[in-house]
C-alpha cells in the first residue's frame, strides 16, 4: 500500500523549468513595506525612495586645479612674446571663500575644490605661469569658464540620482552623505525563519551517533541570509513525524513571512511537507523542478507567507535558496535586481553524461574558466565548501566538453582572487 | 616662495606603477592574530587554521536512494523471465538503524540517508522492483556496493576541507556545522580607524555654507568597510590645519591598526599630509601611483601601523581603498585571496583619448559588457552612485573603442541582475 501511495506522488509531480519556477515564486513575493535607518547601518539594504539631489553638484562653480582664479577678458592676447601679467589680491582654498571681488588684471590664488570668486571666470594652472613675488605671468589666453567645474555640472538640483530599488553599496552610501540624507529610507526586511527536518539530523554540538548526521542546512540557509543582511529565527530541527512537524511550521508560520524547511520534500515514506502543506492550506507552486540537483524543491504559498520546502542535501538545499528563495526575499523589499548576475565561461572539464534536467554545478570561477568543484552529488558535503559559482548546464540529449562555453551563476565575489590582475 | 615649494614636491614625486603600489602597502600588512567566534558568527571572516573532517564522509554506508536492502549475491541470475524474491524484515528512515541483519533471501526497506544494514552490500531502488504485501521481486542482478554511497567516498576522517586564510561563506559555514566546529578559529579583525581633513568639509547632518561640502568619503569608506564586516572609529574631520591634523592622526594611531585620511595629500597649499608623515616619522611608502583617478593616492607605514593617505575626492577615495586598503585589511587577516575579482569584457564605450597613467572607470558590467557608469571626473558624485565594476584601460599612447576587451575589475556582486539569465 505504501509503495503505491509513493508511486501516485510520483506521478503527480511534473517537472517544471526553473525559470518557470523563479517566475511563479516571484509572482507570490508580497512587499514588506519601508522603514527608515540611519545612514551608517544603510550599506546592503534597498532603497525605499529615489535619491535626489538636494542641491546642484558641484554647488558653486568651482576649481578643479590648484592656481588663480583669473578674469579671461584680461587673458586676451597673452603669448610667448607678450606676457600678461597679473598681481594677487587674496588666496582661498578648499571651503574658504574670497571676500574679494577680481577686478582687471587681479587675480585670486585658488586651491582644488574651492569656489571660483566673484569677478573670475577662469582659473589658470600653476604649470601654466611665472610666479613673482605677488604677481605672476602667463603666455596663453584662457576662455571664459577654461578650468572651472560648473554649478550643476554633474548634477542639477532635484534630479533623481538612485532609483528606489536599489541596493544600497558604498557609492550610494556616498551619494546620499553629500545630499544631506542622515536617515535613508529602505525596504523592510521579511522575517524568515529556518526550521530544519529530518530524524537523522543531530546539532553541531552534539556528538554523532550511528545514523546520524550533524544539521548544516540551519547554519548554512543562516550564513546566506547573513551575507544578505537579513536576520533569522532558527527553528528547532524537528524529526520526521508528521503531526510534528505540521504542528511547528504552524507555529513558526504565526511569526515569520517565510519560512524555509529543509528535508522531506521527497518521495519516501517520511516525507511528509507534501502532507503538511496539505493540511495547513497552503498552495504548492510547484514540487518538481527540472534541474539537477534540487529537483524535489517546492514551494507553497497560503495567508500571504512564502514557504519553501528545500532538499535535505546540502547542495541542493545550497541551491535551491540561491535560485528560488534569494530573488524572492530580494523581490519582497522592492529589489530591482533580484536575480544572481550571469556570466559566460569556459568549462574547465569535460561533463559527458547528458542529463533531461538542467544542471547547476558547483564551480570554482576564475575571471574566465569554471571549473567544477569537485565531487558533485548532491549529498558531496566538500564541493560545497568550494566555489563561487553554479555552471548552469541546460538539459538536454548531449553532455559538455571542457572548452565549451557555459552560463556561470555568480554566487558572490567577496572571497576575492589570489592574484593581483596580471 | 610657497609655489617654489610647490614645485619642488611635485618634482620628488615619482609615479610608480599600481601593481608596485600593491605589493610595497601588502609587504608592510602586518598579521592581526586569531580569536574565536561562535559558528553563526563566522560568515565572512577569514579562517585562521584548517577545518578538517572530524569524522568520514558519508559516516557510514548509506543509502542514495529509497529501496531495498539486500545482499548482492542473492540477486544472482534474476532476469525478466527468472525473478527474485525477497522478503521485507525491516524499514528504516533517515537517521535510525535496523537491528537486524539482512539473511539470504531478505530485505530492509530503507529511505534516502539511512545506513545499509548489516548483511546488505546493495540497494534495489523501488523504481526496480515489483511489490507484493511484505515482499518483492527483481529481474535484475545487482553488484557488490551497487547503490551504496560508501562511507568516506567523499571524505577521510583527518582530510582537510578547507584551508587556513579562506574566506568563511555559507558553504564553508555547513562544512564546519558537518563538523561539529560549533565554535570556529577565523583571523581578528584590524582596528580601522576613518579620519576626513579638509577645510570644505561639513558633516552629513548640517547644512551646506557657501565654499562647502558634505564630507562624504567617511561615511563611504565606513560602508566599504561594513561591507567587510570590519568595524571602524569614526573621527571627527579635521580643517586643513598642520598641527590639528597631525594631533588627530597621532591620537587616532594609539588606538587603531590602520588608519585611513582623506583629503591632504596633493601638493597644494593646504595638503599637509605629507608633512603629517614626516612629523610623525612614518616612512612614505609611496606618494604617487601611476593610475586615474587616486594618482596622489599616499600609503605610508610606522610602529607596525598602515596609514592610507586617500584623495578627497569620492571617486579617487573609493578607488584607493578597494585597490590599496582592502586587500591590505584581507592580507592582515590572513586571507589567501586579498585581490579584487577580475575579468575581461567588452568594452562599451569608446574611451578615445590616451592617457600615459592606468585608468580606472567605474562601470557597469552586465556579465558581458562593462560601460562607463556616467560622468567619470574623478570629483563626480552621480557616477559612484552606479556600477559595480572599474575598467582597467593601461596607460600609453592610444585611446580604447567600444568593443575592445578589456580587464575588469569586480567590486561586489551582491546587487544581482535585473533579469533571469536568457
Amino acid at each position: 500500500m505504501r509503495k503505491q501511495e509513493a508511486v501516485e506522488v510520483v506521478e503527480i509531480r511534473k517537472p517544471i523549468p526553473v525559470a518557470e519556477a523563479v517566475e511563479r515564486v516571484l509572482s507570490h513575493a508580497g512587499k514588506t513595506g519601508t522603514e527608515t535607518v540611519p545612514l551608517e547601518e544603510s550599506e546592503g539594504r534597498v532603497l525605499a525612495s529615489p535619491v535626489r539631489a538636494t542641491h546642484p553638484v558641484p554647488p558653486f562653480n568651482r576649481s578643479p586645479y590648484d592656481g588663480f582664479a583669473v578674469r579671461s577678458q584680461d587673458t586676451a592676447g597673452a603669448s610667448g612674446s607678450s606676457r600678461v601679467r597679473f598681481r594677487v589680491i587674496d588666496e582661498i582654498g578648499a571651503g574658504t571663500v574670497s571676500a574679494k571681488t577680481v577686478g582687471e588684471g587681479e587675480a585670486v590664488r585658488i586651491m582644488t575644490g574651492a569656489p571660483v570668486p566673484d569677478g573670475a571666470d577662469a582659473v589658470v594652472m600653476f604649470e601654466q605661469t611665472v610666479e613673482d613675488g605677488e604677481a605672476f605671468t602667463i603666455r596663453k589666453p584662457f576662455e571664459p569658464l577654461e578650468n572651472v567645474s560648473l554649478k550643476g555640472e554633474d548634477l542639477e538640483e532635484g534630479e533623481e540620482v538612485v532609483p528606489a530599488g536599489s541596493f544600497i553599496h558604498a557609492g550610494t552610501v556616498a551619494v546620499l552623505a553629500t545630499f544631506g540624507y542622515a536617515e535613508v529610507e529602505v525596504a523592510k526586511q521579511p522575517t524568515v525563519g529556518i526550521l530544519a527536518t529530518g530524524t537523522e539530523l543531530v546539532d553541531v554540538t552534539e556528538p554523532l551517533a550511528p545514523g546520524k548526521i550533524r544539521n548544516s542546512n540551519s547554519p548554512m540557509i543562516a550564513a546566506q541570509l547573513r551575507r544578505m543582511g537579513i536576520g533569522y529565527k532558527l527553528y528547532d530541527a524537528q524529526s520526521d513525524d508528521l503531526d510534528a512537524v505540521a504542528e511547528a511550521i504552524e507555529s513558526a508560520l504565526t511569526e515569520t513571512d517565510v519560512l524555509i524547511t529543509t528535508g522531506g520534500v521527497s518521495v519516501g515514506d517520511f516525507d511528509y511537507l507534501p502532507a503538511v502543506y496539505g493540511r495547513i492550506g497552503a498552495d504548492v507552486l510547484f514540487n518538481k523542478v527540472a534541474m539537477r540537483p534540487g529537483s524535489v524543491t517546492t514551494v507553497a504559498a497560503g495567508s500571504g507567507k512564502l514557504l519553501f520546502g528545500l532538499s535535505g542535501n546540502p547542495s541542493s538545499c545550497f541551491t535551491g535558496f540561491e535560485l528560488f528563495t534569494r530573488p524572492a526575499l530580494l523581490r519582497m523589499m522592492g529589489a530591482n535586481k533580484p536575480f544572481l548576475p550571469h556570466t559566460k565561461a569556459v568549462l574547465g572539464e569535460d561533463f559527458t553524461k547528458a542529463n533531461p534536467f538542467d544542471r547547476f554545478v558547483r564551480a570554482v570561477y576564475d575571471g574566465k574558466t569554471a571549473t567544477p568543484a569537485g565531487f558533485n552529488k548532491s549529498n558531496a558535503v566538500s564541493s560545497i565548501a568550494r566555489g563561487n559559482a553554479l555552471i548552469v548546464l541546460p538539459g538536454g540529449t548531449r553532455g559538455y566538453r571542457a572548452g565549451d562555453e557555459v552560463d556561470v551563476l555568480l554566487l558572490g565575489m567577496e572571497e576575492g582572487s589570489a592574484k593581483w590582475m596580471e
